[in-house]
């Protein structure tokens, strides 16, 4: 295959935005097998890791899936296709974080179990492997009674730590389990994160969109949030992020290279070495957020940007509360160069995580259960983001644009530009529908026509109902209009 | 009874002082019945209440002890008593915390369990009622198996916020369910109390000593101290207090009345309310640490400051970890007027505390079980204390003082002025002994001769054997001595 001349695509994704073509022509169709590994590298005589980037992508975006023992095929999922959301260049300067009141607002009715549950970017507790952990709990509660009046301070159990690095080999990172600390879900871990590299008045580099709790640490703190430009589909522009870096004071960057909250990409290895190699050369950690890590839809585990990690810069911070069992409250943190900061400010904030919880996860993990369990929602997941999505695309208005998630439990949907989502999420709370404004992910005020969908429960018949009512909605809230709330 | 003229001190202070002085001359004596409330109220001409609160103050003091339908008896313990920890006046400036590193390597050694354990101020987990809490956590697994795949964003569970209320009744504070915000362990509620009130670079008034932890979260937090003299057996010096609230911008005080740690002193109803009146004048909020409430040794729950709030100045902030359960990692926090506050930096920082401890405390209030169990550990942790201060006298040099709780597990030394407490940490450490030297209860290098000892643990022979090779290793660590670490 020819390079095309002065292209700066690396050639994985050349092969990979070929074979998209044939499919958005028809060439290849729902269903069809794509070219075999080897076929295609004799095709187009590149390496076989090539094209094996080239499907990991292709799958991440949705457009093809595994079968077991049988190749790559067409799928079904974000078919008819809506389109997907667009990359919008913005503004980036450093500010402080002002839109705590709006956070509240929306944060402490994220939980409100009484609304159709489109908000809260998690599964529905019934996915969970809740007989299995009670099992677990029971046995433990006999055969180690003294569990809770131990606790071991800020590190945490050693049995957890070393089921966890086990498991991190899987996807390339060699964490000791000297190194890791466990904390009080994956919120505290970011908190620690931050508060370990950056103190008050710092500039941070984060994604536009972000996870919206980013922003609430980041004022909670009194920092400052540069917003780096994000491509829908392949992560923040590093050449932004560079000027931004040389420009101002940036104290630390926060990125989800893995299921983006809430955007959904997967970013590939490339990207994340790049990501890593640049920060490094900066000497600027990343504190990398990789709380949906596991729920990737495809076959293998994605890898991260800590993966990559040689200087130490990186602070992976991860949690099962996505995952597993959000009421356990268990999250960790590799802080590389700032474990003894970590674990100096996780002793201040709340001393030790739960002992029972730890415990319980641990042998979860070393049974072997967890990884199976992991199997059938990543399964489960992946069929709900194409049945919402379809379901979307078929009631909101036209000119919607739908991601395609590669894994997670949402879907990040640009509504046409006239409409307001600010005034959908409140109009929606009236009819007991829960959504997450776009206005929220973003604190230099953009995504004001975007909101977040959560697939994380089956689509019976009132969530799709709900759905319809949305779509119905987003004709009467439009910016500037009589739906004023 | 005549007033002392010019006597500033209260009417039933002058009364205890009686009572005491007679102890102390041997006109009672250990075993001897006091006079009846009623004999002294006519001997004395003084109110019921007068001597109902001379009588606390006496057995706060460890004086005397109640014995059911019998009275108070001269009590046996602090007995042929060393002498209590005198009042150092020192000068009181805001300043940043600066023993950052000292902290560290200390806190990080707390909890060794190859140690003797006479550092931690906890329990021995042994004392804890394990077999009872797992019997609850085995019922919730059967009846509630989805308790883990829920959790009460940022407030915690109704259940647990109603049994802590109606507990609190028993104290005088009428707490609503809803104000309540339940923590990851007390640990948190003070992060989260420091934050609602102060930013970095605010000034915070402290107590001297104060529990070493507040040092580092104002520390962490970028802001500052001013210590307020502190007087061992009565409380921070208001009039000291009100100066420096005076002179510098104060923006909280944070303050254990009740089983202080280290002094172990509990302040009576009328300190309390003045510290509230006070603050309450100045609108300064007043955070207070209530950890060790449930292990005061009397028969009566003591009240706290924020019993006398009105103003909803007090957060008030406590937590299961020190009585019943430090692996279950559940505190909460009453914040008064700062609940939002508090609520939004919950969120913020760990989302939820743990759900299926939360659900088993409920259950272990509500039965009863936990008001029973309390009184037979208060029982215990008195008579730990009597003996431990008992060992410390028999074993300690010459001059050693020592303090006389009333609530707790742990006892506050004076040592002789010449020793370093410092190095009898580290020489203790180097056999395999765990103590806390005096010096990081403050910010301002106070206290160096002095350490708390934890009393925790049953007195066995490895702790008495501890005991004494701590007071010998005391003539080895002067001050500019040879010890030198």
């Amino acid at each position: 295959m020819k390079e095309i001349a002065g292209s700066r695509q690396p050639l994985y994704l050349q092969v990979a935005y070929q074979i998209e073509a044939q499919i958005r022509k028809g060439a290849l169709r729902i269903g069809d097998r794509v070219p075999s590994i080897r076929g295609l590298r004799r095709q187009q005589g590149v390496s076989v890791s090539t094209v094996l980037q080239a499907y990991f992508w292709l799958e991440n975006q949705g457009w093809i899936e595994p079968r077991p023992q049988s190749g790559f095929y067409v799928r079904t999922p974000y078919a008819e296709l809506a389109p997907e959301p667009e990359f919008h260049v913005s503004r980036s300067v450093p500010r402080e974080v002002g839109i705590g009141g709006l956070l509240d607002e929306i944060v402490s009715n994220i939980g409100d179990r009484t609304k159709v549950p489109l908000g809260a970017a998690a599964a529905s507790p019934a996915l969970y492997p809740n007989a299995k952990l009670n099992k677990i709990i029971s046995r433990i509660a006999r055969a180690d009674p003294g569990h809770s009046g131990r606790y071991e301070m800020t590190n945490g159990f050693e049995v957890l730590r070393r089921q966890i690095a086990r498991r991190a080999i899987g996807y390339g990172c060699s964490f000791s389990p000297n190194d890791l600390t466990i904390t009080c879900g994956g919120m505290e871990a970011l908190n620690l994160a931050v508060r370990a590299v950056a103190r008050p008045g710092d500039v941070l580099a984060i994604e536009s969109p972000t996870y919206f709790a980013v922003l609430q640490i980041i004022e909670s703190l009194g920092m400052k949030a540069i917003e780096i430009p994000t491509h829908p589909r392949s992560g923040m522009d590093l050449d932004a992020l560079s000027r931004a870096i040389r420009k101002h004071h940036v104290r630390g960057c926060i990125s989800m290279t893995n299921c983006h909250n809430p955007l959904g990409y997967i970013l590939d290895d490339d990207y994340k070495k790049n990501l890593v190699s640049l920060l490094t050369g900066f000497d600027v950690p990343l504190i990398e957020d990789d709380i949906y890590g596991d729920l990737a839809f495809g076959p293998v585990r994605p890898k991260t940007a800590k993966t990559f990690d040689t200087a130490g810069i990186v602070l992976a911070c991860s949690s099962f509360s996505k995952v597993l069992a959000p009421g356990f409250r268990i999250g960790w943190i590799e802080a590389g160069r700032f474990r003894d900061a970590v674990r100096r400010l996780k002793f201040i904030n709340t001393v030790a995580a739960p002992s029972l919880p730890q415990l319980a996860i641990a042998e979860f993990i070393q049974s072997g259960g967890y990884d199976r369990y992991l199997r059938s929602l990543r399964e489960t997941l992946s069929k709900h983001a194409q049945l919402y999505s379809q379901a979307a695309a078929r009631y909101f208005p036209e000119g919607t644009k739908i991601s395609r998630p590669a894994g997670g439990c949402f879907l990040w949907l640009e509504l046409p530009g006239n409409v307001d989502s600010l005034k959908l999420y409140r109009q929606a709370a009236l009819q007991n529908i829960s959504i997450i404004p776009g206005e929220i992910f973003s604190a230099s005020g953009q995504f004001k026509n975007y909101i977040r969908l959560s697939c994380g429960f089956p689509l019976d018949d009132s969530i799709d109902e709900a759905l319809r009512t949305l779509g119905k909605l987003c004709g009467r809230v439009s910016i500037g209009g009589n739906g004023s709330v």
